[in-house]
């Protein structure tokens, strides 16, 4: 014995290893919103919660402009991004705000739907137009519930995962 | 002209194609429950819906056992399934239920969490002990969101989507 016994702590609280959630599978989308001016952003939160009816539902940062416009219309596009969206896809919908810039100006890669909201119609292999039914106030967040008002298939390319963002999209620096 | 004219649908209700919704991703894991007795089930929605406080949203089938147990204790734990899963595990805790057998009967490759119920130790790269606060009816499912109270990475192989499910585990017949 060196006068060294090991601490031990009786009822401490469970551990939380933040590290567990990277764990979590999700796909890469750019949610498009509209409108007087269009505007849209990167979001990895969008899935189906429920079947007849099929609601899909989308988490949203409440400070985030296109936040302030589906709760203005109601509704929204989501574009399933591909393998092959380059990183500059991804910066320019998710690294700046709409307050500052106008995101579409430049970005012509698109096509209306039928709920008039635009929607990618290169880097994605399918879009879906969304109606919001409810929503849930989650702090940071607002959780939107949806149905599905169009959907399309666009491409037959595989769907970006954030695994495969991490691995092969984003640069290495 | 052969006395055929093309068919025009003017103001036709927009297309809703059910399999752009495969392009959606998810991952694939056991959420385990317990009350009287142990029971789990796959799912592939868990999600990551909010940060400070960092909130997971989970959706269960209403017809479901594990919904009824979550329902009484208010907790459960994510296991987050790998891509070595072998078939005969998702056979086993998605295609039986604990109202006809005892899932935990011959399968022991478990452990349990600070909250006394059972996670996954083998197949598995995380587990996630999670409390619900509040839930949300979507007809057919319930969405749980849930805090998180305990969490572990428990190994670093990569974790399995569903399409990797698709493609590589489940049976072609």
């Amino acid at each position: 014995m060196r006068g060294c016994s090991p601490v031990t702590f009786a009822n401490s609280q469970p551990k939380i290893d933040p590290t567990a959630l990277f764990k979590l599978s999700y796909g890469l989308y750019v949610i498009t919103v509209g409108d007087e001016k269009d505007n849209g952003y990167i979001s990895n939160t969008v899935f189906q919660v429920s079947e007849n009816p099929t609601r899909i539902a989308v988490s949203c940062q409440k400070n985030n402009l296109s936040r302030e416009i589906i709760e203005k219309t109601g509704i929204l596009n989501v574009s399933v991004l591909t393998e092959d969206v380059p990183f500059e896809v991804i910066r320019h919908f998710g690294m700046q705000s709409g307050r500052d810039v106008d995101k579409f100006a430049d970005f012509k890669e698109t096509q209306r739907a039928s709920n008039g909201v635009l929607y990618l119609s290169d880097f994605a292999n399918a879009f879906i137009s969304l109606k919001v039914i409810s929503s849930l106030d989650l702090d940071s967040h607002i959780l939107f519930i949806c149905d599905i008002t169009e959907s399309k298939v666009l491409g037959s390319n595989d769907s970006c995962t954030y695994a495969h963002y991490h691995k092969s999209v984003k640069p290495k620096f």
